[in-house]
C-alpha cells in the first residue's frame, strides 16, 4: 500500500489509451463468461480490500477534499456495502431475467413458436466518469463501477481531478483485488485526464458510459456517446432542483420542525449533494421564512476544493441579482477554514418563479436554497406541471391535504423518488431505491445509478433460439433449479 | 367503417401536429391512471375491432402493398395476438417491477434505511414511426403501438407512406375500439407526413420514440430526439445484415437442406424483412453455392412498392459492381407482376470480404444474399469478431463442432438474437423473444421490440418514500396480493 500514497498522477495519454482500451476489450469475453459466484466473490474481496486500507484511504481523502473523517469513514462503508450488494444480486440472479419459452406448435399468434431462452448480458467495456462530491461512494470503487462489474462488464475509470491522489491509489485497491480474486487483467482501469476519457467514450470498442456530475460536462459527454459512428448508451446523473412542497396543513402544523429539517438537509455536506433540496415552497404567512432567518445554521463547512467554491459563489451572485430574488438569511464565513462559504437563503414568490424558471429553479451547488412563497394550491400544481425533470421532488403534508395526490401524480412524473415528510439528501441503497429521473436530472430516465437496479444499465437481452441443452449458457437449461428465478413458459 | 375506405389522407399541418401533441399530454396522466384491468380490456377492444373489420383491411392493404392475402391475414392475426399478449402481461403485473423496501433501522450500509417502494411508470407520450414491410404488425396497430399503450404511453403514430389509406383505416379502428374502451381522448392519433413526425419527435411535451426501417431515416431520427434541449429515449430498429456461419459438419451432412432453407428465407416476403439472412458463410469445396445456383427459387414476387424496388436495385447494383463480388445465380423478374425482382445470389470469400466490410457486408433489402467461402473456423471466428450489431446471427451446425461455442460467444455479443440451425426470418412474439441488438442493428442495445420485454421501452422507474399506505398508488401498499409479484425487503 505505500507505494499508493505517492501515486503516479500522470496524465493518460493517447497512446496509453488505446492499450487501456483493448485489454478491456479482450477482458470482456472471459469476464462477462466468469460465474456469477466467481464475480461475486471478486466483489467482495474488492470490499476487503479497500475496508483494510481504509485508514490510508480516508488520509489521502481528506488532504484531497475537506470532507470530515467521520462522513468518509461512513461513505467508505456504504461503498463496500454497496460492493457486496451488488454481490448478493449476482448470487440471487433474478437480474438476468431469464426467460424459457419452450417449442409450442400451437402457439395462438398462427405460427408455431420455436424453442426461444433469453437472458441479460452484459454490453461490453464502459467509461464510468468519477463524481467529485462523493470521492468513495460515487468515484473509483462507487456504485457506477460496482454495477458495471457486476453486470460483467470491464471498466474503464476517469478519474475525477478533485481527488486525484486518492483515486489512483483507490483504483490500485481495486485492481490488485481483482487480480488477486482471479478477474481477467484488463477488467479495471484508469484513465487521468478529460482528454483521455473522451477519447475512450469514442473508441468503438467502449460500448457504453456512466456518469454523475454538472449539467454542462454531462451533457458534453452524452453528445459524443450519441455522435459516434455507432451510438452506445450513456447514463448521465447531471443535476437536480429538488423542490419541497410544504402544503398548508403542514405548515401550520409543524412550521418549525420544516424549517429545522430543511436547514439540516440544505446544508449537508455544505449544500454539495445532488439530492439537496434547492427551492421550499410555503404558504404566503408562513412562519418558516421568520424561522429560518433566525436560525442558528451548522457551522460553515469548507467546500470540496476552489473550483466548486468558485462556482458556487458564481451561480450564488447570480440568482442574487435577479430582480424578484431577495435575500431572506446569510450566515457568516467561516475565515477559519478555508473560507468556507456560510449558509445563504434567497427568496421569492411563485408567481415570479413560473415568469422566469430558467432563471430561478435551477441547481445551485453548495449550501443555498430558495424559498418560495405561494397563494394556493393551485400554485403548487402549476409548478409541479412546469418544472422539468428532478432527481427528487418532496410533499411536507398531511395525509388529508386536498391537493396531495394530484401533487403527488405530477410529481411523480417529473422525479425518479418522491418523498413524503422526509428530506431528499441520503440516498439510501436497497433494491427499491430510484435515484435518477427525466432530463435534465439524467440523460437515461428509465435507468437508476443507486440501488441493486443499477445493474440493468449495463446489460442487453440476447435470445437463443433452437439450441441444444449442451451448447445454452448454464442459466438457460432445463435443469431444474432453485437458485434463480426463471419466466418457464411465461409463468414465474 | 365505410368512412375508413375513403379516409382522409392530407398531411398533418404544424398546427394539428401541436394540438395532437397537446391532447397526447392531457391524456397521459389519466392513461397512466387507468388501472392495468382496463388498460388490458381496452387493447383487447382494439384487437377485437381489428379482426371484425379484417376484411376490408385486408383489401386495403392487398391493394396498396402487393402482398398476397394470406400473408396479410395471417399478420393480421399476429397483430391481434400481440394486443391481446399485451393485455396478459398487464393482469400478470410483472412487468411493474414493483420493489418494496420496508424501513430498517439496522440496515448494514450505515444508516437507517427508509421505507421505499418502487414501481415503473409510463414515460409520456411517445412517437411511433410505422414500417412499411409489416403494414400490420409493424405499422398503425403494431408492436410499438401495443406495448406504448400497455405500458400506459399515448401514442402518436406516424403513418408509414407505403400504405396510407391502410394506415387511417386502421388508426380509425383503434381510435374508435379505445374510445368506445372509455380510454382517454387524445390516447391515439395518426400523424401523415414527415415533417410531422419530425415535428411531433422534438416537441418538448413527447418523452419518447419508436422506429422500425432505414438505417438513413432512422439514424436521422435518433440524431432528432437526442440533439432535443431535453433528449428522449428513441428506440430504433434500422438494419441487419443476419449472417448465417455453416460448420464444415454440417456443410459436410447437409448441404442440400441448408441451401433450401436459405432459398426459402431469403425470398420470404420478397426479400423485405429485417432479419433477412443476408450473407451466408460456406466452407471452401462446399456443394451448397452449386445447389443454389441449380434450384429453382420461388416465384419472383412484386416489392412493396416503387421506392423499395428502385432502393433494391440500387444497392444491389452497387454489390454486384464490387470488383470481389461474382455472380452465383440470377432467377428471371416476374414481368407478369409489376416487374417483380427475381432472386440474385452473388458470391465472394471471407478474404474479401473482411478487407472491404463496409462496401460487401451491408443490408440490400430485397431478394438477394452474398454467398461466402472460407477456408478455415478461425475465418468464422475472425468475421464474427469484425462484424457490426445485428438482430440475428444463424449458426448451422453439429453439436460436436469445435468452433461452434467460441463462435456462439462471440455471435452473442453482436446480435440480439442467435439461432441454432433455424432461420431468422419469422419472428415469434413470445416471453423470451429479443428483437435488438448493438447498432446499426437498433439504437438502443439494451431493448427489444418484439415480444412481452418490448413494454420495458416505455417505462421507468419512480421510488415512493416514506408514503403512509393511503397515498401510495396500489400496487405499492402493503395489502397481500396473490396477484402481482413483488419484490419485498430484497425477497420476490
Amino acid at each position: 500500500m505505500a507505494s499508493s500514497l505517492h501515486p503516479d498522477l500522470s496524465t493518460t495519454t493517447p497512446e496509453e489509451v488505446v492499450d487501456l482500451v483493448g485489454a478491456a476489450s479482450v477482458a470482456a469475453g472471459p469476464w462477462a463468461a466468469t460465474s456469477r459466484a466467481d464475480r461475486a466473490r471478486a466483489l467482495g474481496a474488492v470490499a476487503d480490500a479497500l475496508d483494510a486500507e481504509a485508514d490510508p484511504l480516508v488520509g489521502l481523502a481528506r488532504t484531497e477534499t475537506q470532507l470530515p473523517a467521520v462522513r468518509l469513514r461512513g461513505e467508505l462503508k456504504r461503498t463496500t456495502f454497496q460492493l457486496r450488494l451488488f454481490g448478493e444480486v449476482l448470487t440471487e440472479g433474478s437480474y438476468l431475467d431469464v426467460r424459457i419459452d419452450h417449442a409450442d406448435p400451437d402457439w395462438p399468434m398462427g405460427a408455431p413458436r420455436p424453442d426461444l431462452r433469453s437472458r441479460l448480458e452484459p454490453l461490453g467495456p464502459v467509461v464510468v466518469f468519477a463524481a467529485s462530491n462523493f470521492p468513495f461512494a460515487f468515484s473509483v470503487a462507487g456504485g457506477d463501477t460496482a454495477s458495471a462489474l457486476a453486470a460483467g462488464c470491464p471498466v474503464l475509470l476517469k478519474v475525477h481531478p478533485g481527488h486525484p491522489q486518492l483515486s489512483v491509489a483507490t483504483g490500485q485497491v481495486v485492481t490488485e483485488a481483482l487480480r488477486a480474486a482471479g478477474a481477467p487483467d484488463g477488467v479495471f482501469a484508469l484513465l487521468v485526464g478529460d482528454e483521455a476519457g473522451r477519447a475512450a467514450l469514442v473508441d468503438l470498442r467502449v460500448k457504453g458510459g456512466a456518469f454523475t456530475g454538472s449539467l454542462t460536462g454531462g451533457r458534453a459527454l452524452f453528445d459524443l456517446a450519441t455522435g459516434r459512428p455507432d451510438p452506445v448508451p450513456f447514463f448521465g446523473e447531471l443535476g437536480s432542483v429538488n423542490p419541497v412542497f410544504v402544503t398548508r396543513t403542514a405548515d401550520a402544523r409543524r412550521a418549525a420542525t420544516i424549517a429545522d429539517g430543511f436547514l439540516g438537509s440544505v446544508t449537508m455536506g455544505a449544500g454539495q449533494f445532488c439530492t439537496k433540496p434547492g427551492v421550499l415552497l410555503v404558504p404566503e404567512g408562513s412562519t418558516i421564512p421568520g424561522e429560518l432567518a433566525a436560525a442558528q445554521p451548522p457551522a460553515a463547512a469548507p467546500m470540496l476544493n476552489d473550483r466548486i467554491r468558485d462556482g458556487y459563489l458564481a451561480t450564488l451572485d447570480d440568482l442574487r441579482r435577479h430582480a424578484d430574488v431577495s435575500l431572506l438569511a446569510e450566515a457568516e464565513n467561516d475565515q477559519t477554514a478555508d473560507d468556507a462559504p456560510g449558509l445563504t437563503l434567497l427568496q421569492t414568490d411563485v408567481a415570479a418563479l413560473l415568469a422566469d424558471l430558467n432563471g430561478m429553479f435551477r441547481e445551485c451547488f453548495g449550501p443555498t436554497g430558495l424559498v418560495v412563497t405561494y397563494r394556493d394550491d393551485a400554485d403548487l400544481l402549476a409548478l409541479a406541471e412546469a418544472i422539468d425533470g428532478q432527481l427528487t421532488a418532496t410533499i411536507q403534508g398531511e395525509e388529508g391535504d386536498e391537493v396531495v395526490p394530484e401533487l403527488l401524480r405530477r410529481l411523480a412524473r417529473r422525479a425518479g423518488r418522491v418523498l413524503w415528510n422526509a428530506w431528499p439528501t441520503g440516498v439510501s441503497v436497497t433494491h427499491a431505491q430510484s435515484h435518477g429521473g427525466p432530463y435534465p436530472a439524467t440523460t437515461a430516465p428509465a435507468s437508476t445509478s443507486v440501488g441493486t437496479a443499477a445493474i440493468g444499465r449495463f446489460l442487453r437481452p440476447v435470445a437463443y433460439q433452437g439450441f441444444p441443452q449442451s451448447l445454452l449458457p448454464d442459466e438457460l437449461t432445463d435443469r431444474p433449479r432453485a437458485d434463480l428465478p426463471r419466466r418457464v413458459d411465461g409463468q414465474v
